[in-house]
C-alpha cells in the first residue's frame, strides 16, 4: 500500500509498504477514506522536532473497519469509524473522567496518511457513525479527528460559553474551528487574531465577530481595549510557542481562562508573571474521544461544516506538495485523496 | 503608635510611627484587634525580595473601626471589622466575577502589624461582624484575613470537592488550613505532605486522613502509589518554589486540578511538561474578600477554628522574636499581641 514517509526536515516521499495487520487482539485494521496534513506534523517536517529514523506520518483519520482482533465487541467491519490521535481504553479513571487523551493505556497514532491503518484499543478509541456516510461530509468527520476536536477542547478549556469574549490566538485550521466550537457553545463575542484575508473571512464566517490583526503586545493592548480595559473572559491559544503563550495569558482577564491546545515548543513560563496573572491554565492534547460522538452528530445533522478548513485537495502520491503548501501557509489544511 | 518595621535581612525593629489619619474620602482607619507575621512576609525578611527602603510590614488584619472617610457608606467606627490584604472596589467586573484580589483598583496592604492601619477601599475591602466577637474567636478572624482565606482559596482553585483525593504541598498555615478548606468542601480523602510532627498533629485535626513525609519525586511517587497509580484529582501548592510547583503538578493526574497559592519565587515551568502533564492550573492571590462573609459564619459558629495555626504568641514589641522563630521554623505562625 501506499504510505507517507517523512526521511528529514522537508523530506517528504510516499512509498509502497507493508499493509498493517493485526498486532493484538484489540487492533482494527482501516481503510482510511481520506488523509491529511496536521499543522503539528510541521514541526518535524520544519525540523523544529528532531528525525532520527524515517517515520510514518499522520494522525487524523476516518474511514472503513476492514478487520478487527478477537477481543474487539464493539467496532465491526464495514462500519465507518472515526478516531483520535491517541487511543484510549475509555475505561480507566483518567478516560471516565473524560481526558481519553491522558488514558493510563494510550498509545500515539502513526501512519494515517496512508491507504490502511492499525488502531489499537479499537473499542476505546474507535467511534462509528450510524450508516455510511455521504461523500461530502468525509473532510468534516476527518476534521473531527484531531483539528475540531482540538479546538472543541481549547474552547472548553478556555471555558467559552454564553456571557463570554473569546480571543483565539492562532489563525491555522485549530484556531479557526476554536472559533466554531466558541460559537457553538453560545460564546457572545469572539475575536479572531490574524492577518490574513482568506482566514480572516473564514473566522467570519465560523462564527468571529471581531478581527485583530496586531500581534504581541500590541495584540494584548487591543483586546483589552475591545473589552473596557479588563481582557478576554476565555482565550484560545492554538500555535504553541513562547510568544503565542504569553500572547494568550496577557489577553486573559484576571480570573479567566486559557485553552491552550498548540503543542507547546520551548515554552518556559514565568511563575511570577502567571501567579499574578491570575488566570486558569488548562490544555493539552484534546480527549478528541469525549467529544467525538457529538461532533459526529452535529455533523452529520448538518449543523457545523469544519471541512471548509480544507481548501487544498491532492492525491496522496503528492503529500509532499501538500507539506510544502501548508509550510508556505499557501493552505490551511490539506487534504489527501486515498 | 508601635509599627513593625523592616530595615533589611533579619533586622525586623518595632518603633513609634504617627497614627494613620485618613488619606482619601474612601478610607477607614482602624484599632488592630491582633496582629501576626506571614509566611510571606518571610521573603523580604531573608533576603530572597530585596527591601531597599524600610518598610512597615504586616497585610493580614481585624479590628475595631476607629474612623471612616466621607464616602464610605456600609462600615462605621465601633464595628469589628475583617479584611484582606489587596483592598477591591468589589464593584469592577473582576470583583464581581469572584476574583476580588484582581481588582482594577486594587492596593495591597502594607502596615498592618501596628497598632493602627489604614485601610482604602473600605466599603470594597472590609466586612463586619454581626456584633463584636469574643475574644477567643481574634485568632479564627485575624487567620481568615490571609492565611485561611488563601488556603480556602487554593482548596477551590484545586476543585476539593466530594469524591476527589486532595494532596498538599507545603505545611505552613496555609497549606494547613488548605486541608481544612478541602475537609469543609466534602474531598474525600486530603494527603499532607509534611515532615514535623507538630504540623501533621494539626494536619490530621484539620482533616487530614494520610501523611506522606517524602519529597520530591520520591513523594510524587507516593501520592500515586496512594491513588491507584494515577495520582491526586486536586493539589494544593502553599510554597512557591520550583521543587514545590513541580511536585504539585507531577502528583496530580491528567485532568486533575493544582491551585497554587504559594508566591511564586524563582519559578519558571516547562511548556511541555505543562502541556502533557493535562492538569489544570489556577492560583495567584487568593480573593479572600469573596469568601470572607461564609468564613466569618464559620468561625462565629463554631464550625471551624483556624486560629489553632497560631502556636507563639508574642507582645507586638516582640516582633523580631516572632519573625525569628517562624523563620527558624520554631513556630507556624506567630500572633502579635496588640
Amino acid at each position: 500500500m501506499k504510505a507517507t514517509i517523512l526521511y528529514g526536515p522537508r523530506d517528504v516521499r510516499v512509498e509502497q509498504r507493508p499493509k498493517p495487520t493485526i498486532q493484538h487482539p484489540t487492533d482494527a485494521i482501516i481503510k482510511l477514506a481520506a488523509a491529511c496534513v496536521c499543522g503539528s506534523d510541521l514541526w518535524p517536517y520544519r525540523g523544529t522536532d528532531a528525525v532520527a529514523d524515517p517515520i510514518a506520518m499522520g494522525h487524523e483519520y476516518c474511514g472503513i473497519v476492514e478487520e478487527v482482533g478477537a477481543d474487539v465487541t464493539s467496532i465491526t467491519p464495514g462500519q465507518f469509524v472515526v478516531g483520535s490521535f491517541f487511543t484510549s481504553d475509555n475505561t480507566c479513571e483518567i478516560c471516565q473522567a473524560g481526558y481519553q487523551s491522558g488514558c493510563m493505556h494510550r498509545e500515539g497514532i502513526n501512519g494515517s496518511q496512508a491507504e490502511y491503518m492499525r488502531v489499537p484499543l479499537a473499542d476505546g478509541t474507535l467511534v462509528a457513525t450510524p450508516e455510511l456516510p455521504p461523500a461530502d461530509k468525509i473532510p468534516s468527520l476527518l476534521a473531527a479527528s484531531d483539528v475540531l476536536g482540538t479546538g472543541w477542547f481549547a474552547a472548553v478549556a478556555a471555558e467559552a460559553g454564553p456571557g463570554k469574549t473569546v480571543a483565539v490566538v492562532g489563525d491555522g485550521a485549530v484556531g479557526l474551528l476554536g472559533i466554531l466550537a466558541a460559537k457553538q457553545l453560545g460564546a457572545d463575542r469572539i475575536i479572531a487574531m490574524s492577518r490574513h484575508a482568506d482566514r480572516q473571512a473564514l473566522a467570519r464566517e465560523f462564527g468571529a465577530t471581531d478581527i485583530v490583526e496586531e500581534r504581541g503586545d500590541d495584540g494584548v493592548q487591543k483586546i483589552k481595549d475591545l473589552t473596557g480595559g479588563y481582557g478576554a473572559h476565555s482565550v484560545i491559544e492554538a500555535v504553541g510557542t513562547q510568544e503565542s503563550m504569553l500572547q494568550a495569558i496577557r489577553a486573559t482577564r484576571r480570573g479567566g481562562h486559557v485553552g491552550y491546545v498548540g503543542v507547546a515548543h520551548d515554552v518556559s513560563l514565568d511563575g511570577q508573571e502567571l501567579f499574578f496573572s491570575h488566570v486558569h491554565l488548562h490544555g493539552g492534547p484534546a480527549p478528541v474521544r469525549d467529544y467525538l460522538p457529538h461532533l459526529i452528530d452535529l455533523i452529520l445533522n448538518g449543523e457545523i461544516d469544519p471541512g471548509k478548513v480544507f481548501d487544498l485537495e491532492v492525491p496522496l502520491d503528492q503529500a509532499a506538495e501538500a507539506y510544502q503548501a501548508m509550510d508556505e501557509r499557501r493552505a490551511i489544511k490539506a487534504l489527501l485523496r486515498v
